[in-house]
């Protein structure tokens, strides 16, 4: 089977390369011709552009994209339309919020053309050696490229999850979970280097992931974070997010459903991105107004 | 090597077994004697009371501690005492506060007698078949020790965490840290449950822990809860808890350590076990008297 790749960043290069060692005849694309020949070098087949791509690609041509969510997913899916016919496939396998994949599902659908969308989760060692792929849409959709998802995941790793939009949906509240773990993590671990005692952060975290409750992939990727740097004094504790956290918390809040532990590890993620808070100025200015206690000067 | 046991609830009963099958020679002893006959019928030596136990322990005794947390320690330390030798090693693996661990390590530094804090993870099937063990005291007794600990482990799961206290502490931790992941991974479920997509509940956590980021052993007891009850209605989310996570949050308060997750996750499990709240009477009446909003009445 052929596919086409649009998109080589970390998980779409590792991705065509998954793909293609599980036997497909993959075709990739990407803006930066950088990346192009990177791939071209790794034994795949280069498209200088989405023409190119699609020129390359016979029968139901199945093309999947892995670029940054949002207006860019609309501007391929624009690019690619003069060049698709009815019931071609397009899989978006990135991070799109589920609400604009059913919005591209059935934007599709008006063209004929078909379309999944496809959560990818494993990191980019997932999207290389075995992802975890969620997808949403049409079941005769998805069974047409069911191997495929089969073939690049890991075993029991991928799933179809039900209609439009479900896909990057599962994917977003399973990032949400993610935050909220990864926070109760980093809190213990705070409290670790508080203590009265002299715990050493990589022998706990590989002790923990060794038969207890916890152990898991995350308890992992914290042992080998230790081991790079005991004490992480190299890194600023500044959180970084992509956005998922926060759909899940305004996907809970319009179900009026309540996610304290998500809402609270978005928020501290906002937190550690802020040097000083204007709220911490009022809160001590407040003190400060009723009860004379100090505050801190400029 | 000979261990005593004192305590064959559901983690002692398995823990002796446990430790008799890596060639221990196990002396088990509770106040039921409905346990101490069900561990001879094991082929476990029984003790009918702890007299009888340390009377079967020659030279240098270890006993193993598995009893509930609080007050019935101590007392079953007193009632070791007159038996006890110097040097003699009580093990207390059960889930005491490491503060009390603190006391009582001191309190039998007093008598001569060695004392370690072991937190135990791993759940029932743990202290069967490999637990992960965290184990708080001094360098010489630990040593003298060690090999029980290491062969009662899953491989690579122990640790000598430091001294006396952190193995508790470590537990303790642990637990926080679990709390958090769970109320996680709950909210995540939670909103799958109300979200417009028909989720099926244990194939999304069986896909989730085969190569996403949020993969464990908390997932793997996800779908094992779902593969019995698929939409859990048989249980009620009443969410009890054995007091881990209040210590850990409280340490961290005494510690000046923020840790919002840990700390909602048990404000939420003090939510679950309420019927309705006195704040929600409140914050409806409040909103009576301001706007004339409807109160729902009893």
């Amino acid at each position: 089977m052929q596919i086409g790749i649009i998109g080589l960043g970390k998980m779409g290069f590792n991705l065509a390369l998954n793909l293609n060692r599980n036997g497909y005849e993959v075709v990739a694309n990407d803006v930066n011709a950088e990346f192009v020949q990177k791939i071209a070098e790794q034994g795949i087949q280069p498209a200088n552009s989405i023409e190119e791509l699609t020129q390359q690609l016979s029968g139901r041509k199945v093309i999947w994209l892995m670029v940054p969510a949002g207006e860019i997913v609309d501007q391929v899916i624009e690019n690619l339309l003069p060049y698709l016919n009815s019931a071609d496939i397009v899989i978006d396998g990135g991070n799109s919020n589920y609400k604009e994949s059913k919005k591209r599902y059935n934007y599709l659908k008006t063209k004929g053309i078909d379309f999944l969308d496809c959560g990818t989760s494993g990191g980019t060692s997932g999207a290389l050696n075995g992802a975890c792929t969620m997808i949403g849409g049409d079941n005769e959709v998805f069974s047409y490229v069911e191997k495929v998802f089969k073939d690049i995941s890991v075993e029991n790793g991928y799933l179809h999850t039900g209609a439009a939009g479900s896909g990057h949906f599962t994917k977003m509240v399973h990032n949400g979970i993610e935050y909220g773990m990864m926070q109760a993590i980093a809190e213990g671990f705070e409290v670790f280097e508080h203590s009265e005692f002299d715990i050493d952060f990589q022998k706990t975290a590989k002790m923990l992931n060794h038969g207890s409750v916890v152990r898991g992939w995350l308890m992992e990727l914290t042992e080998k974070a230790f081991s790079k740097d005991p004490n992480l004094d190299t890194i600023k504790g500044i959180m970084h997010s992509s956005g998922e956290g926060k759909w899940t918390l305004e996907t809970a809040l319009d179900l009026g459903v309540p996610t304290p532990v998500i809402a609270l590890s978005v928020m501290m993620r906002y937190r550690s991105q802020m040097e000083d808070t204007f709220s911490g100025k009022v809160v001590a200015a407040l003190r400060n107004e009723f009860g004379g206690h100090a505050v801190e000067k400029k």
